[in-house]
């Protein structure tokens, strides 16, 4: 299978396939274009075909399924979410700067917006004769196998089942109103607005309700945020905070980073996201950080209320006059929650939730 | 009326009283005594007969009501949250160190935690038949007058329906399970766990449903967070972010700042606290941030994870040599989202939401 994304898009590693576009393609419209969206594998893309696909509900439930597509496809209603998915890692190359981490050294490109339909995974737990049970887990595993510590096994992970209830979660046959494609987890993937792109797991083989989070490697061992004072040699990958929603973050996609730009109103544009509370504001500066002054938040589809899930595209027109300009941007949520200045505020061994002021450099002359 | 505080609470103003409690006192208990609780108040208290009482509930509902204090109480089912409340200028003194703010100079004691009792929200707004309405606004007016630009008028302020029907949100009548005392709201209060204090209306007069947000001088011209951009003379009352929900913040409540301390271990306690989201660790550092170490988050009630709506206690050990020393702290939540550094990162005009990185000077020798 040729698993060669298109030229465009820049390729962290290609076993496992890890690949981002270029920040002026991932602004060029607010849904992300297949092609431009960016790629998290943690081992070979399964072929499923599917005719012989099924999917496996079972573990704490009073009727567990075993369902084909046709299953999904007459049995529950169809479920539509406009939501954003980023990669755990998505600006690391920022915390990388400040010190060694592991991974691979994502820009602000792992992330991308898309309208997924498919089936509410709510529907399919009721379905199963779910419970509504406080504290229990739902746990999935992918076709796919990832490589760990003790060699390859399946790729896995979990949910609280409170998300896991919620309207917005999806188990996802569809972007941006076209099949899945394989490399985004066709024939069927679950995704989680909201939450690290980890946990939405594609090539979605089976899910399990349980009383413990999943005991799989990317659960259970990685994806986990240490403190900035453990390192590698001293973490205990049993500890750490397990990585769900995404904290508050921004990025500047044009003008790219050392752009040569000629004097005059420049227009910045770029993206701020939060796991699930709207964006309030977006602050852009020509200074490094000294003065301020408002993006303009753009307008898409229900209006920006309703994007909780989803990213806010900003603009701003800014007069650039000769000399060396560092722009930077932050966002503000509705709590008034603010990103952190300095990517050494956020550093931790393993890379994961860079989320400080984005700071492009850029030459006027 | 004598409405002089106990003797050991730091009074900010007389008329209206507003004072907060020494650190010490507030980390004295995790459910902070009424006599240590902090006192916010637009005007004077109202003196209100319990036997004359009556809640007025109006506007967009099927079937308005007028309810006695007898009549909540034989009506309603009881109910119970362990909930924080704090005041949106909570730690303005940190941002009054950067430029000039207008407002009381609170210290990180505008903030307690009470196990409130009452009636839930949700169950008055069913009684009354609000049908579930999206995008409406509940109203409150209390009894008490407050100063505006115009004169001086009824406090009030409203919330998002969605908010309102949160089983969390209480018309309530008793804190640590002793009748509300008159400075804190007597006969009955709001009580929104998350959100600014600003928004539990005391002395509570009247609710009522509406389309929009309350038009008070309160809600619609004053607590908005303002970028740093904008000053006193160029900020539109009209704009502005609405405070509800609150940042990230923590606080070291002792050693004090300015302590003198004797070489060798000591103990810093504080809190960490979150509008909604739990807190996932506290990090602590005595070299002004330089170098970080986790403190200990302390379990209380229903344990932590119960306790989205109260803060989290914290206490770390740490050895202090001879010298002076910067202690600070910081949290993370959840999602791992952690407060920015500097209170300059979080200025505005009037004060509000003031959640850097808390800083402590001790002098060790």
């Amino acid at each position: 299978m040729d698993l060669r994304p298109d030229a465009d898009l820049i390729v962290h590693s290609r076993t496992p396939l890890n690949a981002e576009p270029p920040l002026k393609r991932l602004r060029a419209s607010f849904l992300t274009a297949a092609d431009d969206f960016y790629i998290r594998t943690h081992g070979e893309v399964p072929d499923i075909s599917p005719n012989e696909y099924r999917l496996s509900v079972g573990g704490g439930v009073a009727k567990p399924l075993d369902l084909s597509l046709d299953d999904l496809g007459s049995g529950f209603p169809r479920a539509r979410v406009t939501a954003t998915m980023q990669c755990a890692g998505n600006r690391r190359a920022d915390l990388a700067a400040v010190a060694p981490v592991s991974g691979d050294p994502w820009a602000p490109g792992a992330i991308g917006t898309a309208e997924w339909q498919g089936v509410a995974l709510a529907e399919v737990l009721r379905a199963a004769g779910l419970r509504s049970m406080a504290g229990v887990h739902v746990a999935f595993e992918g076709f796919d196998e990832g490589e760990t510590r003790d060699g390859w096994s399946a790729f896995g992970a979990s949910i609280p089942v409170e998300k896991a209830l919620g309207p917005e979660v999806l188990l996802a046959d569809t972007m941006n109103g076209a099949p899945l494609r394989p490399v985004h987890g066709a024939p069927l993937r679950l995704v989680v607005p909201g939450y690290a792109g980890v946990r939405s797991v594609k090539w979605l083989k089976s899910i399990t309700v349980q009383a413990e989070p999943s005991r799989n490697f990317h659960q259970a061992k990685d994806y986990k945020l240490f403190p900035p004072n453990v390192s590698a040699k001293t973490a205990d990958p049993d500890k750490g905070m397990t990585i769900y929603e995404m904290p508050l973050n921004s990025a500047i996609c044009e003008p790219a980073d050392g752009a040569a730009l000629t004097p005059g109103p420049t227009r910045l544009r770029g993206y701020a996201v939060c796991g699930g509370r709207p964006i309030a504001r977006v602050d852009v500066s020509a200074d490094g950080g000294r003065h301020w002054r408002q993006a303009e938040l753009e307008e898409h589809g229900a209006g920006r209320g309703a994007q909780a899930w989803a990213w806010t595209f900003w603009n701003a027109v800014i007069d650039l006059p000769e000399g060396p300009h560092e722009l930077v941007v932050r966002a503000v949520d509705i709590a008034g929650q603010t990103q952190p200045a300095d990517p050494a505020d956020v550093w931790n061994h393993k890379g994961y939730l860079s989320a400080a002021w984005h700071r492009v450099r850029v030459n006027v002359g």
